[in-house]
């Protein structure tokens, strides 16, 4: 071609304002982000301060989850540049916001899943995808395996930057060569914008995923191991996915004795990935790892040298619209409750106070594809019993659930015959999920019944779209 | 969940009766195929004769290329199974009946670009896209570097995954686990489909990609090598294609001892990948490979093995509505010509005698992007002349054209004053295009006119879809 012709592709931006330039950020876009580095996060303040800055009103704020660390959203909200949140979770000011009626329109939260297929299905349509990558090279390729900020599967960005309008690449670590690991391929990247430091990455195992040393996690835990192993289902050559809290960790470690000592192997583990996770692919107990989102930083060296630990974005994770998404092919998965109903309904967003502590996560997408599903829960936290009549406000509906382990007793939904029976005849006394309720109240006490106005504070979706429940606000 | 609810996700077929019950093909459809494993390739065959079977009529057969091995396909023409062929290149028979007009509708040739654009813009519709894969596992993932039948990258069919209705990997190998290399992921895949041996892979290296031990050819590399190191573009650091054929591996063996004396490193090499380019990468002359079709199954090695040999798809190779595409990246491209002319108009896809003998692969592509595009040919072939006053297909306009470089010499076009004056303060004689010309036909003789009909048989595409020629039917 003539030398005059030459296509000038700069895509690295060393200021906000020059990207804002290149890539035009307007009153009322939807701009998204990613919630790989949890409480570690520091791209989405060094974004939205910088749009801020320049007045752009009115934006719609699209997060994966968001955390106590963007509790500085609240004046955004106040000033108006955010006009409207939609989320897996939400928590610290933002959450206090949203039930005292303070945000402008009521925030729609959605599953991880839901999410998937909200960007794929045009629900909902992102302007701008700010991607915070560890690394990136000048072609526009990135991943989260390089650079001192690595956190490890870059899973959710990788389905926002195919199906965002724009993509800009927010990295600390920019490599003159080609990366050799690409999570997200140049040619979905619009521009890389190298800040000071997308976070610290050890706010990624804050919160719910650090182990406790708690008496009572060791006793569910055993109890749900327990359950798994003689619940009826041949474990060797199944799918699993066990969570991340306390409590998981635990589960995975019985898992792992269990599988080594008969020489079995789970096909594949799936969802947050975990360190007891990764053990047990060292160890041969699972065969490969379906890796969205890590919940342990040290999940970047698996990545990067097990072929068998598999980077999966969040469409192949979960996406209803996917029928050959991963959560398809579950067998078993251990889930969380902040509260669980008789009707087998279960609450893993707002508390029994009625206040929003959790995140939906990937809890709807598991439960409905999974072939057990087994909810974990103490009976009661703080003295808030968790097992109710009706839960404050239903996340996953109760015909998704199978099983409830708690620190006292398991109990059985009838409708599984078969996994009673199997429990039973090994020698596992299984409960009515009532029965459990009447051990609760015994030591808890009927809960009050809290107050609510009408007026919507959130919308909880269900995978497809629909709306599965109301948040309201308080009084 | 319920266990009379799991969803059952079975995509693997043995029988392409059974195949055909769950993806439909019906009249009309618009089936797709890569050309991975080249004369080597057993699926079409296959995948073709088991529609033909079952009656379905009026196929459009859209084809990244199509090869001798494909000769069967007149007869499919014949009865009314295939109705139109879409394919960067023909050969055998079916050129034959393109050429004389037995074809019923004229064939559209596209450049891989231009493919990858129309797949994505909807100028192409995949109904069902029949993709080769050396290995699947049961959840669909798919690759081509496992199994007896590896042939490399799969970077053709996996743009056609993404891009197709439906996805049907076809493949002689399957494996239980999740697959360790995954190039197309299981979210793209419908079904996965059994059968013998999906080809030959001796047959990826057959034809244009043998080396010949021809000494002309080695007089035209070392002229090229010549050309490329004094041209005026630094090397180091900057990104290169250099084709396929005999005279492009011995540039490559230039090249690698040019760099290597200095301590200098190509950013990229890029496109077809030949064995010569995956030692520049083991000898440390180039930094990465960008892989969208390896030349050479043993790739498969480098690809599996060297984090720094990429596959790409051939979206990010060279799809033109992709600013993004590795082609926009290039510094210096040697391609090849059945045909030049003194506009420096180039022809791939036909012959001076007008028969279709050859592809144009990513020539229009690589020409339009690269700084510095050569074009390396003999002055004649069989007594026949290179250079003409008017080539018989214009495929790659000639204002992308920098250099010509021959077995008689070296001419750079008028407007490239830089590169002349590069190499001729080098010491290296440099040639009008008309000098070659004048040398041309003192050996052969002002060549013949060929006569045709105004029968289009032939379509050929430029990059943006626009028509850049027409091939008429014989007379």
């Amino acid at each position: 071609m003539n030398s005059t012709d030459v296509i000038k592709v700069n895509k690295v931006f060393n200021s906000f304002e020059e990207l804002f330039k290149q890539i035009q950020i307007n009153d009322g876009m939807t701009i998204s982000f990613h919630h790989h580095l949890r409480e570690g996060d520091n791209v989405m303040f060094q974004v939205l301060k910088s749009i801020q800055k320049i007045g752009v009103k009115g934006v719609t704020l699209a997060c994966t989850s968001l955390m106590n660390t963007h509790d500085f959203i609240a004046d955004m909200l106040g000033d108006g540049t955010v006009s409207k949140i939609q989320t897996s979770g939400l928590k610290g000011k933002l959450a206090c916001m949203a039930l005292s009626g303070e945000m402008p329109e009521p925030v729609i939260f959605r599953s991880h899943g839901s999410r998937a297929r909200a960007v794929s299905d045009g629900e909902l349509k992102v302007d701008i995808a700010f991607i915070a990558a560890s690394a990136a090279d000048i072609f526009g390729n990135a991943n989260a395996l390089d650079g001192p900020s690595a956190f490890g599967s870059l899973g959710y960005g990788v389905w926002e930057a195919k199906n965002a309008k724009k993509t800009v690449i927010v990295t600390d670590y920019l490599s003159q060569s080609i990366l050799r690991d690409i999570s997200i391929s140049q040619s979905y990247t619009d521009a890389v914008m190298i800040v000071p430091s997308i976070g610290n990455t050890a706010g990624v195992k804050a919160g719910s995923l650090k182990e406790k040393g708690n008496p009572r996690d060791s006793v569910i835990a055993s109890n749900v191991a327990n359950t798994i192993i003689n619940c009826g289902m041949e474990l060797d050559q199944s799918a699993i996915q066990m969570g991340s809290g306390s409590v998981s960790l635990q589960v995975g470690r019985h898992l792992n004795g269990y599988m080594k000592e008969r020489g079995k192997k789970f096909k594949f583990g799936l969802g947050g990935i975990t360190q007891d996770l990764i053990d047990m692919l060292n160890d041969g107990t699972v065969d490969s790892l379906l890796d969205v989102q890590s919940f342990d930083p040290k999940a970047c060296y698996s990545i990067k040298n097990n072929k068998n630990h598999h980077e999966i974005d969040v469409n192949t994770y979960a996406n209803p619209l996917n029928k050959s998404s991963a959560v398809n092919f579950l067998d078993i998965a251990v889930l969380s409750a902040t509260e669980i109903d008789t009707d087998w309904n279960v609450n893993v967003l707002t508390g029994s106070d009625g206040s929003i502590i959790g995140a939906i996560g990937g809890h709807q997408d598991v439960a409905a594809a999974s072939k057990i599903t087994i909810i974990a829960a103490p009976l009661f936290r703080n003295r808030i019993g968790v097992i109710r009549k009706k839960v404050n406000t239903v996340v996953t509906p109760g015909e998704n659930v199978d099983i409830l382990v708690t620190d006292f007793g398991i109990a059985v939904k009838e409708s599984r015959q078969d996994i009673i029976k199997s429990l039973t005849d090994k020698g596992i006394k299984v409960l009515k999920i009532e029965d459990l309720y009447k051990k609760c109240i015994s030591f808890t006490s009927e809960p009050r019944t809290i107050s609510f106005t009408d007026k919507v504070a959130g919308i909880v979706q269900a995978p497809d779209g629909k709306v599965q429940d109301y948040i309201y606000k308080k009084v």
